[in-house]
């Protein structure tokens, strides 16, 4: 266990309620993003184990609309199940494994097939941050080709050196597009994650729009983008990611934002 | 009988159960394909009867959104209900009779007004496969013009030569479309199907954006496609169809995915 | 009262039932044309009294979403109202007097904001049918401009004379277009009319789309339409508009479809 | 205290219930933006308050779609909160602020990001109104630039000089764009200001539907606007504002709109 992994250990040492709480966020996130659109029937969510952070903890292969808390399972650095019950684990789970294997500041990761980002990925249009609620994107969104890898296949990430690839691909910006396929997200914690994954949906319809109306577009400057994303760094009850999130788990769950208070 | 559906129909020896299960699924796929805007107060969906594959269940005339149980009704191969109780029936039965009757391969049939793909029916840009959902499409979709083979009609397939045409026009591919009236889609089995209708609409609204944004766009590779629905065959819990089922199911008839399990 | 008149009156002799069957569908008509988004909160709905051809009825001032039966007042060939009780009425209600005056093979007179069908009251692209649900289309969709007949004005048909020249314009067609305002709809009976004027909107949407593809479209040929139009001419339960309206009646009153079988 | 403003004071003597009803109307405005996707989990609602008008009345920092009437606190015009008890409140508040003390004739003002407007922000494509409910932009819709007045910021308009430029910026106009971020609207009454906000995002969608067919626009004329907006000018039941607020209200708040007749 490397140095940095057993600061992280200690710090959440007698975590077992703050393990509960991040199994919670969790199927949040799976709802929400379900509610939002960002993900069908498809796409997975996961978070960094609070308690260890050499695991990670995804559901087991279920639609994320009907997460539950006792589908979260954890997960090894390779992508194995800690525990294999005979459920079925989703075979992209190498998306999550190598993301959090080469990414350190990352404590969430979200696979979708955000429906209007996917035009992004199969043409020679960037996505680029249009809007303030998305200025992350100002870091650049680079575009994963499998072929470039792997060559012809069926274009899913399920192996570790496709994984690889793909984390490579992403470096350290928050968001990848997988070339017609779908998108990953990744943040450092989950709702600023889930956030993320709804804004650059959000970012992406709108600039579909703008380059429709034609002409030059101005976009977030990366130094404005600075600015913007310091100002989120902190969670403070009813501002930034604080506020949507509990509209957004409203909508999902009709009820549960008052529990969260 | 030929040879192949005397197989068939061995397979599918006691096959009340069987019969019913296609049955309740048949409902299924019309309440989902209504819930999902693939189809709206038109359009109908049959599978192949798995007691005899010379026949197959389609509902009454109705809106697929209220389709229930007892309105599915037994077909044969010329279009003709097996048992003709006076209740209304579907004029363009026809698309479903011929589209059997050429296909062994074939399990079920959706016709639509699938309203995102319609715009490619009335252009002369393709509808080509850009996402991996609907790498199917890469095998072509041809769009039927019925004034090449009945001249100038109301373009309904309203008898069995032009049932016969579409089904030409279709050839060994899984999705046609109908000029300024919809598709028909085909399958293996009945959720399959449904998810290659659903896919086909997703499909055909993220290829016009991609087409608004301009530029080359990046099919999905007739070879990728290959892999892609080679991993697809198979029907297993918690993957693929399976689990985009689920979700669907939930969203169409709440409740209903917890009896599927 | 003319001889046309006289016969239509006849004809609904005893029509007390027929009476409160129109009262009912068009409260029907009012909720299911918001529950589909072809009104908002503005628009007005009207059909022609079964008891007297020479009046209509017309909702008091209301939101179409809100009607209920109470709200349906008669009006006059002048647009007066037959009993003013003092409640609001609608201030463009001469656009329904006008038409109902010019047209005695309208029975039902729709108005609305048609968000889908607006774009094209503004620029110089005709609306045109490529859909089969929207073939009445082909007969030609002029835009009415109240520029031509009155000047700078609020562009609301609220005297007579505008109503007049609004009629002029839709001439013996299904729709006409007012610019930069919305549109007007009209048919042989309430529900082809409400039909209409959704299949209006679904088929604006399909050919922006279209456009947005580039290149030639094929629109649907006026001898098409002609097939088309007069195969939906008879009213047969379980087809045609009688099975969209029940699936549109089920979304917006739910429960109250299977009232009407 | 200006001679204006006492008249106003005067006006609103023994307000108590008036200050009441603005309550509950500050409300619904929350609750019915959110409904209608001008406002998400961004976004906020001031009305003056009608015992004093230096002073504006605006919801602790919450979810608009969540506003409750305890939410709502007073603010001074220097944006301070007149009775701070710790609960965390907007920090864009300043655009209210500066607002109102630049425009003696606005009682109410909106900050959203309105989805369809916020690609005018970012183009050179003026927002121009073409449809009659959005006659109102007819004034123009000058696009706030931060960089011009503040350099490289976090565009977010936290104090006192930002929001002097936006009210600047917005001058005599009911409606202003930040670039990249949203909408200023502001009005003379909480339900106008609220269907001005409503109607502006249905115009964007409107207008770039209305680019995408290509071609000239026919624009609703300055002289038009201002005898549509005339008319709009008075409040009475069942006609113009009224009549949508119903409606809207019944979507936002079922059962609510029962109450307020």
């Amino acid at each position: 266990m490397a140095k940095k992994t057993k600061r992280a250990a200690r710090k959440s040492n007698g975590s077992s309620a703050e393990y509960k709480a991040v199994i919670d966020e969790l199927v949040m996130g799976n709802r929400i993003l379900y509610d939002q659109g960002v993900v069908d029937g498809y796409g997975h969510v996961s978070a960094r184990d609070p308690r260890n952070p050499e695991r990670f903890l995804l559901s087991r292969a279920r639609a994320p609309g009907l997460v539950q808390p006792s589908d979260i399972m954890e997960f090894g650095m390779d992508g194995e199940p800690i525990r294999d019950d005979g459920r079925p684990i989703y075979s992209e789970r190498f998306i999550h494994s190598e993301v959090y294997k080469a990414r350190g500041d990352v404590a969430a990761v979200i696979h979708s097939h955000s429906p209007a980002v996917i035009p992004f990925s199969v043409t020679q249009v960037p996505l680029r941050a249009v809007h303030n609620t998305a200025s992350f994107l100002a870091a650049g969104v680079p575009v994963f080709e499998m072929r470039r890898v792997a060559g012809m296949t069926d274009k899913l990430v399920t192996d570790a050196m496709r994984g690889r690839a793909l984390a490579e691909t992403l470096g350290d910006r928050p968001v990848a597009l997988l070339r017609g396929h779908g998108d990953v997200v990744v943040g450092p914690d989950l709702r600023r994650t889930v956030a993320r994954a709804i804004y650059t949906e959000v970012n992406a319809r709108m600039l579909l729009q703008a380059v429709m109306l034609g002409g030059p577009i101005t976009f977030i400057d990366p130094e404005e983008s600075k600015q913007i994303e310091a100002s989120r760094g902190t969670q403070v009850t009813g501002h930034g990611v604080d506020r949507v999130w509990q509209m957004w788990l409203e909508e999902a769950l009709p009820g549960a934002s008052e529990r969260t208070r």
